[in-house]
C-alpha cells in the first residue's frame, strides 16, 4: 500500500513536516510495511517557506532587511534542495506583527524589506522565486519592494519619494531603467489568494487598510494615492494594474509586482502543488491523508486540503483529512473531494494544553483512522 | 446493512438514548436505508435507570423516601416496559450529593431510602429488581435498607438502633423474621463493580469512607462497627459477609444485601447486557457502534463499551466507539475488542460549551465514521 501524507502545518503548533511525521507514526502502528510518501504542504500563507524547504530538502537562509518602519531585522527565506528556486514570504520582512501595535500606520510603512529578500535570492543565482504575499503592514503598492530592486520613484524635485503609502501621491516619474537585470531571466510566481482590485471600495486600502491601522480618513488618502500611482504606471509604462484581480493583495503589492518582468499571480496552493510535484506523486497513491490546523468553510476557498483533494480526485483517490479543529460549517469540503474528516482533540482543555497535545493526538487519530479503514477493508 | 448502536450515556450531557439517536442521524446521512437498532446501555452506575427504561420502553416512577440524613425526598426508579422488572439506583435515595458538603458524615447517614425504593418496587408486583449500588453517602452495611424491608437490628435494651454506621456497634440481635415476604420470590440482581471486602485496609470504611467525609478516626470507628456487624451476621445467621468480594461496595451495602434471599452480585454491565438481550441483538449485526462520555484505561475495567465489544466479538463483529473524550491511556480498549475510537470534540472550548455541542459533534463524527468505513468498503 502506498500512502501519501500531504498536510498543511498546524498554525502555532506543528510544521507540516511534523504533522506528516506524526500521522505516519500513527498509521504505521496498523500498516507497518506500507510505503509512506510525506509531502509537507502549504497554501502560500504562513508556513509556506518551511513546508517547501522541508518538502524539497532545502534550507533556510537569513537576510538582513528593512522592517516596515525602517529598522533593520533578520528575516529568513528558503531555497529548494536543488538550489534553483527560492521561496519568500513577504511576511518575513513586512508583516504587521513586526510593527508595534500603537505604531501601525500604513501611511508610513514600506515593503522595502520584501524587495531586499528578492535581491538576496537573486544573489544566490536562483532561476525562480516563489513569493507569498499577505499579512503585510503596508499599503504602498509594493513601491518599497520595487525601490529595493532598483526602480526609482521620483517626485517633482526629481528626488526619491519617502517610504510609506502616503508618499505615492508625490510620484511624478517612475524610472525602471536601473531595475535589477537578473529579474529579466528570473521567473516570479506570486501566491495570491485574494481577487481584490488595487483601488476603490473593494481595493487594498478599503478592505485591508483598517486592519493595518488606517482610520477612515487614512483609507481615503491611501486609496487616492494608489489611484494616482496606477494612473502614472499606465501612462508611463502602459501597464494597467488598477483593475487586475489580485492587484489589491498585500496593500497593492499584487499590483506593484506587475511592473517586474516574468511575474505571474497564481493561487498559492496551486504554486505549492506544482513545486512539490504533487500530481505525479498522487498518481500512484492508494490512500491520501491531508490536514490543516483548523478546517471550516474557508477551507473550501483554496486552502491546502482542498488543493490536495482536488488533485487526488483527478485520479479518484480516497482522501481523508485529519485536522486540529473542525468548525460547524466545514461540510462544504465534502463536495471538494474530501471523503472524511477527523478532528484530533481528545479532551476538553485550554488552548495551550491542546496545542501541546497536537503531536500525540495526531498519532492517536491517525491510528484510529487506519484501524477503521483496515476494518472495513478486511470484510 | 444492520447497524446496532449501543452506547452508554455521556454524563452531564446526553442520555444513552440521546447519544444513540445522534449517532443514528449521522450514520443515516451516508446509509439512509440501513436498519438501525438502538440499544441505550449502561454499566450499573449513573444513568442505568434511564437507559434501561429507554431500552425496554418502560417508565420512571417517583417514590417518597428518606434521604441519608433523615429528611424526606422524592426519588425515581424505573420499571421495564413488560412491568416485570424494576431498576433502582441506590444513588437516587442515598447518594453523597443528597448530603450538604459540611454535613457529610458516614457515622450518621443511612441507606434506609434505598430499602424504601425496593419496597416501592415490590408494591408494583415485579418479579425481579436490578439494583445499582455505588455513589452512596453511607457506611452502614445496608442496615438502613434492611430496616426499611422489615429486618430488626436491636440493641442490648431490645430497642432498634439509630440510623448511621456508628450505631452498628450497638447491635446485639439481628431479627429477620419480619422481612418482607415478597423478597422470597423476587430475584435481586445487584450491579457491583468493586471487589472490596467489607472490612480491613481494603474494606468499605478505609477505601470509600474518606470520600464520604470520614476522618481517619471515623474510618477506624466505622471499620470496627462493620467487623462487629459481620461477626453477628455469621454467628446468628450463618452468613459470611466479611470476606465476600464486593461486600465492601457502597459502604458495605454489598455485604448487607446478602442477608436477603435471592440476591446475586454481578458486574453492572453484564446485568444490563442480559436485561436488553444484547447477545441476541448483536448476532445479526453488520456493524456495532458503542460509546461513552469519557474513555480511558478504566473503560477496560468493565465499563459499557467493553461489555458491548466483548459481546460483539463473540460473533466477530466490528466495533467502533464514539466518545466524548479520550484519555491518553485508552489504548488498552483495543485488546478488549474495540476496533477504533473517535472522540467527538471539534474545537477548543470550555467544558460547558463542549457539552452543549455534544449532539451536533456526535452527528458529525458518526457521519465521518460512516464516510470512512464506506470509502474503504467500496474499494
Amino acid at each position: 500500500m502506498r500512502i501519501v501524507i500531504a498536510p498543511d502545518s498546524f498554525k502555532e503548533s506543528l510544521t507540516a513536516l511534523e504533522v506528516a511525521n506524526a500521522i505516519e507514526v500513527g498509521l504505521k502502528k496498523i500498516w507497518p510495511t506500507a510505503d509512506y510518501i510525506k509531502v509537507p504542504m502549504a497554501d502560500g500563507g504562513e508556513g509556506t517557506v518551511q513546508s517547501l524547504v522541508d518538502a524539497t530538502g532545502g534550507k533556510l537562509v537569513q537576510a538582513s532587511v528593512t522592517a516596515p518602519l525602517g529598522n533593520t531585522i533578520n528575516a529568513p527565506f528558503g531555497v529548494f534542495g536543488n538550489g534553483k528556486t527560492a521561496i519568500i514570504e513577504m511576511a518575513a520582512a513586512s508583516d504587521l506583527h513586526l510593527v508595534p501595535f500603537k505604531q501601525r500606520n500604513p501611511l508610513k510603512t514600506t515593503s522595502f524589506g520584501t524587495g531586499q529578500l528578492i535581491k538576496n535570492a537573486l544573489d544566490l543565482g536562483v532561476e525562480k522565486i516563489i513569493l507569498g504575499i499577505g499579512g503585510s503592514a503596508t499599503n504602498d503598492a509594493g513601491v518599497g519592494m520595487l525601490q529595493a530592486l532598483g526602480c526609482q520613484f521620483l517626485n517633482q524635485n526629481n528626488q526619491p519619494i519617502q517610504w510609506g503609502g502616503e508618499y505615492l501621491k508625490d510620484i511624478v516619474h517612475i524610472d525602471l531603467s536601473d531595475l535589477d537585470p537578473r529579474l529579466n531571466h528570473t521567473e516570479i510566481e506570486v501566491a495570491c489568494d485574494v481577487n481584490n482590485p488595487l483601488c476603490g471600495p473593494k481595493g487594498a486600502s478599503s478592505i485591508f487598510g483598517p486592519q493595518k491601522g488606517a482610520t477612515p480618513e487614512m483609507v481615503t488618502q491611501l486609496d487616492k494615492a494608489l489611484l494616482h500611482f496606477s494612473l502614472l504606471v499606465k501612462q508611463q509604462h502602459k501597464i494597467n494594474i488598477r483593475d487586475v484581480a489580485g492587484a489589491g493583495a498585500a496593500g497593492g503589492m499584487g499590483g506593484g509586482l506587475l511592473l517586474l518582468p516574468n511575474v505571474t499571480l497564481r493561487s498559492g496552493v496551486d504554486i505549492v502543488i506544482s513545486a512539490v510535484n504533487l500530481v505525479e506523486i498522487l498518481q500512484d497513491a492508494d490512500l491520501v491523508i491531508t490536514g490543516e490546523g483548523r478546517m471550516d468553510s474557508q477551507t473550501a476557498q483554496g486552502k491546502t486540503p482542498i488543493g490536495v483533494a482536488k488533485t487526488a480526485k483527478l485520479f479518484n483517490k480516497p482522501v481523508i483529512a485529519i485536522v486540529g479543529s473542525l468548525r460547524e460549517d466545514y461540510e462544504v469540503v465534502y463536495q471538494a473531494g474530501i471523503d472524511a474528516v477527523f478532528p484530533i482533540i481528545h479532551q476538553v482543555d485550554g488552548l495551550e494544553e491542546t496545542l501541546k497535545s497536537g503531536q500525540k493526538n495526531l498519532i492517536s487519530t491517525a491510528q484510529n483512522v487506519a484501524r477503521l479503514y483496515q476494518l472495513s477493508h478486511n470484510r
